[in-house]
């Protein structure tokens, strides 16, 4: 394989990926674990990424770029906070390098919105941004599904706001671990395009005030017309996902197009919800967009400047 | 003590709580235990209240009268929920006799909201409206709240509509299973004038269907402002508690005044809500409301024709 020009890391809190780059900003190899920092103390980051670094026959030299919960307080090394509003490209330029390592590993920083109104954060979707949105977008709204989906608000390149919503988790303890356990059983996979997914999806949308009442009534739904387990299932997620895009609706306004960055199913569950509600949505897949922030990151840390023209071509 | 006319017992998921009756409606003797539907087989019903009889001395011809759980598919016999609308007089001519007991023993029925875009159930608070409203009040609007609160709509003794709301399992599983546990921690008791309880309740209820994006920001708030974790335990609370009564307004519109029918600190809790929001209440106690609906359906099962004069200032 061509020579690697460096790592890219996406290190969040369940989950690790590694890919070795080169310098025309092509993956030439991808490790994952399941070593995220809730496994994790300080002391067992570098010795996880040089194992993963060694197995992929990486260059002792070979500088890396990490992104994610790695950079929080209780992760690898703090980096702190970018306050918005900020510039997408200000995320590089307070990158924090790792100390005590042989490599030059720099760790991006996540975004704080510090407005004692509505305080949020976010952690590894700030790269995502970075690399999924481009700087000539005059003004728009992104929507980055997940355990905690984030929605930015953004203008030329730079976020001035965003909020996090607990979709996923929600989800995940609603389906297991309340009463609702019982009306959704073990769920399964479900089509997008299910009917009762994408009707909970508009009954939500349009009375989220009232969501939280239409979550008991699964459970009565079952006891009373044995609606089954599955459908249950997609109910479940088409209200909990039909109450985050009214909500966030309400907070930033409607877009003429909403920036969907996201990956696998969760793609196709968001965007069979914003076609139920007639919304134009952009297309962005979550996974290449990590990696090409971190592209965006590596060159501003690591120029090559006759690269410049094939780094470039990553955002086409 | 004077005889006992009959047991009352209130058999819900996690607990059983039994008085033994005098004629004129006095609680001669109570018993709690923990011993609630979960933890029983249908087998075991019989040998569990004969227990806590024998031990309380009860006459081995008392009959028991039962709300709650005891009654559902899975409990000890079923009593099938009544449909609404529907009279609350009708709870009691529909209650069942368990059969192959030596005791007459009656289980009253839930109700049931047999309406597919609505679908809802109880079991247990069907008796606290019983004994907890008066048959002369033209029309209003009750909350029960609990692990999932009850709202329901009355006119002179029958129940036009309800809901269900996760409030209480919401808060407890956030409270201990979600990413907010970091910012709650251990919770505790708080006031329930608590300017952050009281502050969360107004704001999401004027802002329902931001609800869900207000729960994270708990999160964000003590990583960003190192908010309390008692502070943030209380708005946790007034979130989910003010986003339960904007949810129930919506569904059934403003009431002159809502019958707030709780026992304890949820009662202290609810009553500063509704006070937060301006909004009169009439308290009703829970725990003496669902032995007042016992009593009323006692009445009906085994009259004793000179007593009805005493039973009838239970109600007082």
């Amino acid at each position: 394989m061509s020579e690697p020009h460096f790592a890219a890391v996406d290190w969040g809190t369940s989950r690790l990926r590694i890919w070795l780059m080169s310098h025309d900003g092509t993956k030439l190899a991808e490790r994952r674990s399941d070593e995220g920092m809730a496994k994790l103390t300080q002391a067992g980051y570098e010795s996880v990424l040089e194992g993963h670094l060694d197995a992929m026959g990486a260059p002792e030299v070979l500088p890396v770029v990490v992104c994610g919960m790695a950079g929080s307080r209780q992760g690898w090394q703090e980096a702190r906070y970018l306050t918005i509003p900020a510039s997408l490209n200000d995320i590089v330029s307070r990158a924090v390098q790792v100390t005590g390592t042989r490599r030059d590993i720099r760790i991006l920083p996540g975004l704080a919105q510090r407005d004692q109104a509505r305080p949020d954060v976010m952690r590894g979707e700030e790269t995502q941004l970075l690399g999924g949105l481009t700087e000539s977008e005059p003004i728009g709204l992104a929507c980055l599904p997940g355990t905690h989906s984030k929605w930015a608000r953004f203008t030329n390149g730079h976020i001035s706001g965003f909020s996090s919503h607990m979709t996923g988790e929600l989800f995940g303890l609603l389906a297991t671990q309340s009463i609702l356990r019982h009306a959704v059983g073990a769920g399964g996979d479900f089509d997008p395009a299910n009917a009762d997914f994408v009707d909970a999806v508009r009954e939500s949308f349009h009375h989220a005030a009232e969501m939280p009442r239409m979550l008991f009534s699964l459970r009565a739904s079952q006891l009373l017309f044995d609606r089954s387990q599955i459908d249950c299932y997609a109910r479940l997620s088409g209200l909990l996902i039909g109450g985050e895009i009214a909500g966030a609706e309400l907070e930033f306004g409607t877009s003429d197009t909403v920036h969907l960055i996201a990956s696998g199913k969760l793609a196709g569950l968001y965007q069979s919800a914003f076609a139920a509600l007639d919304k134009t949505i952009h297309m962005v897949d979550a996974d290449q967009a990590v990696v090409a922030g971190l592209v965006i990151a590596a060159r501003r840390f690591w120029p090559i400047a006759d690269q410049q023209a094939h780094f470039g071509t990553m955002k086409a």
